[in-house]
């Protein structure tokens, strides 16, 4: 059912500072930073040859990723995303397996403009899993 | 200077009842579980189209995953590897940079059989980092 490995995600307090780290001493292709203030957060695409890592920072009061840094004052990776091809049919193989999809259970639009849903971390191995509908 | 994400490793406290979980909730290409002794893990791979999710479960008492599954006992993204054409030309660039290397700084041979290296997770946004010589 999943496909590839869409990106992962990392929460970090300070993207300027994480960029950088990135584009110097990791020598990485690193985008200019966007604020997706519907997210809740900024966000930069790190371009690996296989997949993308994404840096997110906090933005706003109600972001979604500010407990979590709260928690990990360092950052941390937040989570991972995987492709589906059929999000309607992804959750409803999840549901029937018993595992939690979180909020109402409809996919939302994410971040690239794509429906996705996230999974109850404790039902996957402490991650949070993002699917999004390739 | 990194390549391709390698992989992601996920510490699991019960790695049959993870593979159950990959293999036939998520319908993924999971393998049979290997004992690592010489690296203290069991470990299953997952492959996916464009890279590898590893999952990891503590093997004898001196397990390096130990402590992090006590912190988190369900779970969670133990670290990410990247891969470098030149793991002794990666290690001094980022010694260079004052990013710190784990251990004794010498590359060590890994669970593929390649030398590996971990950085520090202050220095890299809360992220425990793997390189390995692709």
């Amino acid at each position: 059912m999943i496909g590839r490995l869409n990106h992962v995600a990392i929460a970090v307090p300070d993207i300027a500072a994480a960029s950088d780290l990135y584009r110097k001493t990791l020598g990485s292709d690193v985008s200019a930073p966007e604020a997706l203030e519907e997210h809740g957060v900024t966000v930069v695409f790190i371009t690996l040859p296989n997949t993308k890592i994404e840096l997110l920072e906090p933005l706003g009061e109600e972001s979604p990723i500010a407990k979590f840094l709260e928690k990990n004052p360092d950052g941390g990776v937040h989570h991972i995303c995987y492709e589906v091809d059929d999000i309607i049919a992804a959750r409803d193989r999840l549901l029937a397996s018993g595992a939690r999809v979180l909020g109402s259970g409809e996919p939302k639009i994410g971040a690239h403009g794509k429906p996705v849903l996230f999974l109850h971390p404790k039902d996957f191995n402490g991650t949070l899993v993002e699917l999004e509908q390739a």
